[in-house]
């Protein structure tokens, strides 16, 4: 049974260290946000079991990490500088500024209706139809909105609306010291376009033949007009892209593959199929490198079935775009011309000698979605037999932030919290991620603690493993409690047999 | 012996996928390097060691990881808008632009004393009283220079010199759709005021006392003048920072045991103590915030000593510069008045129940250089007994890109794929960390190639291991060759036997 409402996850991951607003202290800085103890781990583990399906346990892969700035050129040929923008629209009275189709979104029944009457459309179209048409005749757009008393939603009040133009939302910095008008780069605004500029020199350096693919996990940023509900849409964020290379033809098999391994990939991580939805996105809807494009929706809270990855079929687009020597080439997709690249982004087919511009699968995915989508999953309310209520984070083992919590019953004994300390260095050194050493609050309020934060083990180490049993008995020595986060059991295991009882169930 | 010339280390990084220039098919962007196939490899290695000896083996440290968009508060409050610059000095002639002290550095003996000279001081003034000088003024500074013909390294002609001047070396871009004067923040120049603001959302979600430690990996943002040196000054990097709070009169202690730890962890990674200076950092060349610092000087080869830690005393100056209510705390440090700040940056003493601001030591390593570090310590250039010479990447096996290529003797008896395939995924599953399946060129050559990239052992399937020797006996059934990267000594293994075997060896 996952979260209910997006408050209660926005809730958890501030009071338990998940995440924080980014800048907080000084009234935060919109559309973005810090990780923290818990929430830093879980990320990374999230990003690692990626990395290892799609690395290591392929041997068609391989791995990248391109830098952030970017040079303006790349973002010139990749066709972002001329279209990757949002449609931006000003309220004179309020001075304030939305998104057009996030502003029609809120209007009340009717509204959308009379603007559209009011652009010659039929009352019913559609939102991305309509702002479509309204991009199209700015003048006009104001005029009919304007008309048909679209309200601004932080006043409630009619808007006198601007004409709407195209605002894009990529960050623009100035590189080096001089500031005139060629110098200056991007923030990557995908970690795609670092895989592409690359392809020669991943291709020199392994003697890789197609199919194969480069996978990419890093920071993108886009200037979004409004961040809004928590993680999900944000300045700041993290991708996790593979850019999958292919011959022309068997594209349309790689694409249908990628969908199923991707689908494969998301219930490993605690996404059941049945929370995703797949969106094969209509033709008018598709980007414009995009030959058909799956996304795939998960069920957030609050939000409804929203994207956590898009898995485009992008044509031979982008090497296309980027290649030098495009004319020799035989291009499918609709390129820009290249006067700057110096570089062929080809590769030589090994039984005719001749070039082939490869076309390209990419599923890319959203680390920070996907964190949202995996906390909602594994978010449950139990009611207890005793009537209380617990909250626990049903997460997989190896995406839990704390493996095992070691608690040593009694923090003012020595021998058991050396005991304790001792034991957590012990199984810290098995390798399976971040064991805690807990000796915080009482045991019944570490349980719950790490119900919460979805610790799988929580180990005790009292009297009885000390030897020290209060009948006297020493039968006990060297045993621990170790209690299961999802039945609450408790069983005494020797620590001798503590490594392989907890590998086995965390793996 | 680690490598002789920095070419010769930028050479195997770009033929063999560790590092190659960003943007390069553009012609480049200055300052930022893409990691490529072997590269994230190790980079991600060597973070993954410094997180676990420093959040996971330790039980007095949280991990964070804060966004890289920042509040201009934030860097107005740490003191970088006003102080984060280099002296950057303008040639009218040629109209290149320098860092004022490595123009000075660059010159002829008897150059720099003129200068001095010039400017009131002794001929054998150092470069940073020099520069400290001319920077105080800086119109008597453009005659001292003009006067002593410094010349311009571009044309090796001496230039027309203005007055040097500040010059901020932060990253400024817009954030959201509106472009007027507060609209605009800052990428980190280092990871660390992500921390300081973040203490309280620590505090608060893991009751920690002191003393206790905040670690975070991620990247960091400077506009150098002028990037130099390979990996070594960029203008996109990544840092490993740990902020530890201690009680104000621990902080002397606490300062040495992490100098201690510090040296202990790069020795761990490959670094022998002989190779690495610490600098105690005299009292006028320390930064605003700074009581002391060492700074960890690893021997680079053609750039000699230059650092890849600093390991600094900041006294209270951090928290205390961005805490709300400071006139009520008792800061030690000089600190500008917060005005702006929502939270109390300080802790209660359990015992006293009075506030503290605890004082911060700070250990703040380089990864690239890092990278770079450990790549030059390993480059190992061997006569073999046959004569030739084999380049080998000595690297400690947790960090090695690959830690076993798994080769099929025969590349088209699919007996023998089928076998090393299925071995590869065997030996992947044991969490090792890259496992390759590699199957290009012949057997010498792939072993030539995993030398060269400090892959620990090869493991070779053939006729004997799927049972077809040439003699037809089966003996050898089941086992496989494996090769030391060291001793280059070959050993026949059973594959029953080889996880355990392969697992000593490259713990």
């Amino acid at each position: 049974m996952p979260a209910e409402t997006m408050d209660e996850l926005v809730s958890l991951c501030k009071r338990r260290g998940f995440i924080f607003q980014g800048s907080e202290i000084y009234g935060g800085l919109q559309g973005t946000y810090d990780y923290g103890p818990l929430g830093v781990e879980l990320k990374n583990n999230l990003k690692a079991a990626w990395w290892r399906a799609n690395v290591y346990e392929r041997d068609d892969m391989e791995g990248l990490d391109a830098s952030i700035l970017t040079h303006r050129l790349v973002l010139h040929y990749s066709g972002h500088e001329a279209t990757f923008a949002d449609p931006l629209i000003d309220n004179r009275i309020s001075k304030k500024r939305y998104r057009l189709d996030h502003l029609l979104k809120e209007q009340k029944p009717g509204v959308c209706a009379a603007v559209a009457v009011g652009m010659g459309l039929e009352p019913n179209t559609d939102i991305a139809t309509l702002v479509a048409a309204l991009m199209a005749d700015p003048e006009r757009a104001a005029q009919a909105m304007n008309a048909a008393r679209v309200v601004d939603p932080a006043d409630g009040a009619p808007g006198d609306w601007t004409p709407p133009r195209p605002f894009n939302m990529m960050f623009k910095t100035t590189i080096g010291p001089v500031a005139d008008e060629d110098s200056y780069g991007y923030l990557r605004p995908e970690t795609a376009q670092g895989i592409f500029v690359n392809f020669k020199n991943v291709l020199d350096s392994t003697s890789r033949r197609l199919p194969f693919g480069i996978a990419q996990i890093g920071k993108a940023f886009r200037n979004e007009i409004t961040p809004r509900n928590f993680i999900f849409r944000v300045r700041e964020f993290e991708q996790m892209e593979i850019e999958y290379f292919v011959k022309p033809g068997t594209d349309e098999h790689w694409h249908q593959h990628w969908l199923e391994t991707r689908l494969e990939w998301w219930e490993a991580q605690g996404i059941p199929r049945a929370q995703i939805q797949v969106l094969d996105v209509p033709k008018e809807d598709l980007a414009h490198y995009s030959k058909r494009t799956y996304d795939l929706l998960y069920n957030f809270p609050t939000l409804g079935f929203e994207e956590i990855e898009g898995i485009a079929n992008r044509s031979d687009y982008d090497l296309g775009s980027h290649t030098k020597a495009q004319s020799e080439l035989g291009i499918q997709a609709r390129v820009m011309e290249n006067t700057d690249s110096t570089a062929k982004l080809a590769i030589q087919d090994p039984e005719t000698g001749k070039w082939i511009v490869p076309f390209v699968i990419e599923p890319s995915a959203g680390v920070d979605r996907g964190v949202l989508a995996v906390l909602s999953e594994a978010y449950t309310r139990e009611k207890l037999e005793s009537g209380e209520e617990r909250i626990v984070l049903k997460l997989k083992p190896h995406l839990a932030p704390i493996k095992v919590a070691v608690i040593p019953l009694a923090k003012n004994k020595e021998e058991i919290t050396r005991y304790a300390k001792d034991l957590k260095r012990k199984l810290q050194a098995l390798g399976m991620g971040r064991v805690l050493y807990e000796d915080t609050g009482n045991i019944g309020k570490a349980y719950r603690r790490h119900d919460e934060v979805g610790t799988p083990f929580c180990v005790t180490v009292d009297y009885d493993t000390i030897g020290k049993s209060q009948d006297g008995s020493t039968t006990l020595m060297d045993t621990v409690t170790v209690r299961d986060r999802d039945t609450m059991q408790q069983e005494r295991v020797h620590v001798k047999e503590l490594p392989q009882y907890l590998q086995e169930r965390l793996r």
